[in-house]
This record gives C-alpha cells, sequence and structure tokens, in this order.
C-alpha cells in the first residue's frame, strides 16, 4: 500500500503552506515520507531556484530543511502517541530556531534527498538533524527545533 | 541622489538568485541598502509567502535574512577596499552557515524590515548578524558566515 507523504495528512487548514503546504499552487509542495527511523524527501529543483547557472538557492535549501524537519517532529509526535498524523487532537509544532551549514554548491539540474532522524524529544521542544543530498554528495546539513504550539 | 540597492550594483550575471535577484521575476527581489553602519531591507510579503493563515512562512524568513546578510558580507568588502560595489576585480561570498531564532509569528499583510551589521570581517569569512522586524516587533534574529569565494 502507498504511502501518505506527511504533509497530506494535515486537515485542510494546515495544507498552504509556501515551503510545503499541497493546497499551495505557488509553493515548494515538498514531500515527506517515513523510512523506518528517517524521513525521508526528495524534491526537484525549477530552474528558477537558482542562486547563480546552475546552482540551487541557499534560502530554498534552507526551506526545505525547516520544513522537513518540522514535519517530521510533528510526525514523530504523532508516532509517539501511536496516532495517524492528522488526527484529533490535533498536534503542531512550529520552527524554534533553524540551523543550515553549506557544505557544497547544490546543482538544480537534478532532485535533491532530504533525509532527517530525531535527536531529541522534550516535553515541548524537539530537535531534529538533517542532511540534503544531490546524487552521493552531501551539500547540506541542518538541525531545527520545532517548538509544539498546539 | 537616490542610492542604489546593493543587489542592483552586480553585473548581470549575479542577478539571478531566486532571494534577491532583480533579474529573477519568480524570486522575492528583496533590496538591501546601507544606513551607516547597518543596512537595512524593506520588503512586502505576498499573500501565497504564508506559512498559516495571516503568518510569513519561516523559509521565506531564513531566505531574506540569508541573501540580506550575504549582500552586507559582500557590500562590506568593496567598502573595506573604498570602491563601488561590483566593480573589478568583483568579490563574492556564498553563505557558510546560516542561522535563524524565531521569537515571534511574523505577520505577513505589512512590510517586514531587515536591518543587518557586520560582526567579524576574517580573511575569509564575515559573520553578519541581522534582526528582522514588523512594526515595532523583533520576530526572528539571525546570523549568516558569509565564505569569500572570489
Amino acid at each position: 500500500m502507498e504511502q501518505n507523504a506527511i504533509q497530506d495528512l494535515w486537515p485542510d487548514i494546515g495544507t498552504h503552506c509556501w515551503g510545503c503546504g499541497k493546497n499551495n499552487a505557488m509553493g515548494l509542495q515538498l514531500k515527506s515520507y517515513w523510512e523506518g527511523d528517517e524521513t525521508v524527501c526528495t524534491w526537484q529543483p525549477k530552474d528558477y531556484h537558482k542562486a547563480w547557472l546552475g546552482i540551487l538557492c541557499g534560502g530554498i535549501i534552507a526551506t526545505l530543511i525547516d520544513c522537513h524537519c518540522t514535519n517530521t517532529a510533528n510526525a514523530a509526535a504523532y508516532r509517539a502517541e501511536g496516532r495517524e498524523i492528522g488526527t484529533e487532537p490535533l498536534i503542531g509544532y512550529a520552527t524554534g530556531s533553524l540551523f543550515v551549514k553549506y557544505l557544497q554548491p547544490t546543482p538544480i539540474d537534478k532532485p535533491v534527498v532530504l533525509r532527517a532522524r530525531v535527536k531529541e524529544i522534550q516535553e515541548r521542544k524537539t530537535t531534529v538533524s538533517c542532511s540534503l543530498y544531490s546524487g552521493e554528495t552531501e551539500c547540506a546539513t541542518g538541525e531545527v527545533v520545532a517548538v509544539r504550539i498546539v
């Protein structure tokens, strides 16, 4: 059975985010999936997401890491309660802080793959670490502290 | 005499960045200006830059901080040499790392103002700190380590 993306399981009110909302036609619409204890997102840049000829914009990379990690924190909280994402009572996380380290220029002409893992879960804060790859090359790493707001 | 935006002084090859390039019609096209020892950027979000109803997306905030700070590092290097931005030999910086702390939800229906300041200039790395305001409210702070590549 095909797995739904984490972002596609939210109620409609939570699906308009420019980074990851399925109902934001102007946005990046990234999709994150569980793969064991990791979450994985594969995303194809468009040419206008460039920083420079052939190179993906750092702000787009930051957005991908932010949304992928915050969705991971949210999904992990549901998983800890043994519940389906989006079921009531709703669990919601927002980004408290975001750190991105750019290791290599990221080519824009092929998909990037993000892999994230929960590093620590506290009562109201979850820390998620992430790597962004182009092919076999790790182009950026990131860490998000997500804060529970609902 | 009106001051040119830092981004508008680059040669054409450097004006396609999704965050700040004047020749990227799909991008944010932010503009940064010197104001004494600070650089200032005022930018009006569009409705589709939301994270949630009425709230600006964290990835957009990260992009604004990234591009505003990296342009500041670049402009500061030209200023240190007493030269106009974009003059030969070209000076170029890329983002080495980006940190953003989200303090408050940022309203999407009015302009945000970013203020950045150079914290440290080393031979190949410049650290720039930044605050993002909505009206009088400081909604996010950030720090970029920009790396000289040209």
